[in-house]
């Protein structure tokens, strides 16, 4: 998407590739909102380190740097014998799974490569028939996130109030993004609408990420912190929300996503307000039964007890574009904190599930699991 | 209640009266809870101030300030002319209502006061009745709220987990608080339990004044983000709720509270967990008939941007025990937010009513009304 960077706008994707270099080329975004700045990882042991140090995250977009990483570490591969690079390959693999062990998607798009590697007859072969294979991911994963865009886009209509929950935007995938798909495309399409954007506490992507994104992109857009949706909803002001999600069952249609969902998603029903979860095929999870089986992770509780943000005099709360970045205790020294990182969404909360081949029941999904890529 | 300071607990009023030196004493509520100091106010156009710049909040607190205000002015008044006593008490009157001129609190108490100190034969007389009625005035505001107390411990049982949201607090009464009396009686009574406070996003003062007064206190407890409680109602780990009001209605039972009450009343009732509010009459609003017509103040956008808390070094998050308070802004340089102050919970969301004469069904209390101090 755009970014716009000493007044010129240029469209940047969150991972590209600098073959020449032989380069991964990252949005570093953990300095996100208040400085852009693009990274270059030179060997795939610093493409490694930087999804462990979530300089990158979101599914997509680390999908798409371990790829990458894999074929910049196959390609830093000197001399000619298929067994030695082989094993090498197979030590690159391990280090870049190992950088996010829980992720999916790196597994995916790594094991993907390796077996259309293994075509290929010499090193050299392999080389370049593993870049293009992470070429490809990386545009697959851009253009599916389109395709989300193209057949959400028609639930926002014009004068439509959007709510949306932490970050599924272009920054967790390569390009475009999940839940904020449909609204890139219904302002393509020239509608006019509002976002809020939850805080997302404790994180905050929300106001940190998502509400950037929407900035870059002149979308007309206002933070919320997550206590007030109950009562713009309450006063008519949202009409719809959107969110993505980390985890879809393909048996049941539960979502797992951030914490915090399934409290918008008991609200939006309350109110009779359409709840749409957009998602890339790539986070169905075809084998568990129940939403409750889904481990939530409990995380640090300094996330919950303070914020981080940069430092601003009293007097100009908004005025500073950079400053010392600093995590501030909101809480007293003594007291500790709950942490659970997501929850889970039941099926009759969710009015559909927005995917890049359509929007489905959420309870359609497994009866429709070939169209959705279920091939077992 | 209790506040450790330098390894020894001690009782403490949020509010008191030196009638020595002829000032008033208070809990300098801004610094906490990162550090406990009592200010005194020399001048009733001081304690003005305190109400106005906050150091001193909440209905009950800043009604029994601007009682010992205005006692305090009267008492600095020199001379035995009844007249131009009577017309300076009006003017310390002006002066301490301006202060926050939206509150209820602070006028009905200064009414009440000024009703009783015309009964004075001298201005001796009157300004020793002033300074009795503003001592009635917070003692009946701590009675009330151990009344509280007493009628809702019941309700928390041994090994259940009570959410609260917001500071109903010690700190927003003279004594005691009003969602935290049913805790603070259960806990006297030797039973055991948990609280999870909502950190209460934007202003937090879940995070920084319930957690603080609870840790003073030892009740067992732990903050979450105001989007974990969904979770945790659907996981079985809540048990109760209770929170406290700005304004009941009467008429109706809606309750206006602060942002975020409604939807952990609309969770709540999903989860067939008890939803309880926690008043002093004072708060009644026998007048309005429609939650609807409560004027929902929208607050200024940087309490939603960003946080105050005292910086920490990356490292140790928790440890110190004091720093440099700063405000940090989480959100980017140009995005805007919307801040609405408070909700409105039906009546339909409410298991009961608890106030000093008992526990009320929502909509009994007009029925009750007499009982309940309605005097028209």
């Amino acid at each position: 998407m755009n970014v716009t960077v000493r007044g010129k706008a240029r469209h940047y994707r969150t991972v590209t590739f600098d073959s020449r270099n032989n380069h991964v080329l990252l949005i570093e975004q953990r300095l996100l909102p208040h400085e852009f700045k693009i990274v270059s990882t030179k060997t795939f042991r610093e493409t490694a380190a930087a999804i462990r140090d979530m300089i990158v995250r979101g599914a997509g977009a680390i999908g798409a740097t371990a790829a990458f990483g894999l074929a910049q570490g196959a390609r830093a591969f000197r001399g000619g014998d298929l067994q030695k690079f082989s094993r090498h390959v197979a030590a690159v693999y391990e280090t870049l799974k190992e950088a996010r062990p829980t992720a999916v998607d790196p597994v995916n798009a790594m094991n993907d490569m390796r077996q259309a590697m293994a075509k290929g007859k010499t090193v050299r072969e392999r080389q370049s028939i593993g870049l293009a294979a992470a070429e490809e991911f990386a545009n697959e994963d851009a253009r599916h996130c389109k395709q989300i865009g193209e057949h959400g886009a028609k639930l926002i209509r014009n004068g439509m109030k959007v709510l949306t929950h932490c970050n599924a935007g272009w920054l967790a995938f390569v390009d475009v993004g999940s839940a904020t798909a449909p609204i890139y495309a219904a302002q393509a399409a020239g509608r006019k609408f509002h976002v809020f954007c939850d805080e997302t506490r404790p994180r905050s992507q929300g106001a940190t990420l998502t509400a950037w994104e929407l900035a870059q992109q002149g979308v007309s857009h206002q933070i919320i912190a997550d206590n007030a949706a109950g009562h713009l909803m309450q006063r008519g002001e949202i009409d719809l929300v959107i969110v993505g999600s980390d985890r879809t069952l393909g048996r049941t249609g539960e979502v797992a996503n951030k914490t915090g969902t399934y409290t918008k998603a008991v609200l939006a029903k309350r109110h009779n307000i359409p709840f749409y979860v957009a998602i890339p095929l790539s986070t169905i999870d075809w084998k568990l039964k129940s939403g409750f089986d889904i481990p939530i992770e409990e995380r640090h509780e300094h996330e919950v007890l303070g914020a981080w943000g940069i430092v601003c005099p009293p007097s100009g709360v908004r005025s500073p574009k950079t400053g010392k970045r600093a995590y501030v205790r909101v809480a007293n020294s003594t007291s500790g904190a709950r942490n659970p990182g997501f929850d889970v969404t039941p099926a009759e909360l969710i009015t559909g599930i927005i995917t890049p081949v359509g929007i489905f029941k959420p309870r359609e999904l497994w009866r429709c699991r070939r169209k959705l890529g279920f091939d077992s």
